[in-house]
């Protein structure tokens, strides 16, 4: 069976920028960002589909994903807008078979920049991989301001 | 204060092609559809943000994209994949500031016809509106196979 680099990266075998490990879900950033501060929430269990979700799990990705918005808000990644994106399936340009959710943040006026780059990723041409160096950074300053308790 | 397109739906004061009106949240076809069966689930109350939502109707919704889903998938419209698409304010490219979750049927190799119409909206071109009779059989078609219970 290929590998899972979500999996991997879950397991520590492999690199990346963690936000957060929750319980269930990881936030960690987006190595090909969209914008800067694209933020990633993934299940800590391997699943592919959004309905492979519980109902329990259901209702916590999305608290995490307004705690994550108000952190995106809050370190000025975004002035509080953003795009929510899920690619549920291989077909709905799904690259990597573990569920995830997009969280791009957005300020006025960046819709050229966000279009460009988000076509080119469906298209496939994902280009250079952002630094981790940076990545590490951007992941910081969003963890130190990321409300502890559900906002709801 | 200026009319909401979706309020005015809600109300009957407009015309569309609604799939389902439950409790808290509306099914309806998407008058500009980026594929075949695009749908939006929209809260019978006007909200704007995501984090608008309480915890419950968290739950409720999600659960609600999870049976449209489904049946997307039982009226072919899909081969099971989709995009959810949450546009959560203005300067994300929200264009009726009442909260609207994408969802936008997938099958095999159909990523440029999608990227391209995608790529239209978010630029603002939206074109030609689809007949609403075109959609009304949509919605027919969808209504039928819409499981009744959660599916998680």
């Amino acid at each position: 069976m290929k590998k899972c680099i979500f999996c991997e990266i879950l397991n520590s075998k492999l690199q990346a920028s963690v936000v957060v490990k929750e319980e269930r879900f990881t936030a960690l950033m987006d190595i090909h960002p969209v914008n800067h501060g694209h933020v990633l929430i993934i299940p800590n269990r391997h699943i592919t589909y959004l309905h492979d979700l519980t109902e329990h799990e259901q209702t916590m990705v999305m608290n995490f994903v307004v705690r994550i918005q108000k952190a995106l808000q809050l370190s000025e990644f975004s002035n509080g807008d953003s795009n929510l994106l899920i690619n549920d399936g291989r077909d709905a340009n799904q690259h990597i078979p573990h569920l995830h959710i997009h969280i791009i943040p957005r300020k006025k006026n960046d819709t050229l920049k966000v279009m460009m780059n988000f076509g080119a990723r469906m298209m496939n041409f994902f280009g250079g991989a952002e630094s981790l160096e940076k990545l590490n950074s951007q992941a910081e300053s969003i963890r130190k301001v990321l409300p502890q308790k559900p906002l709801a």
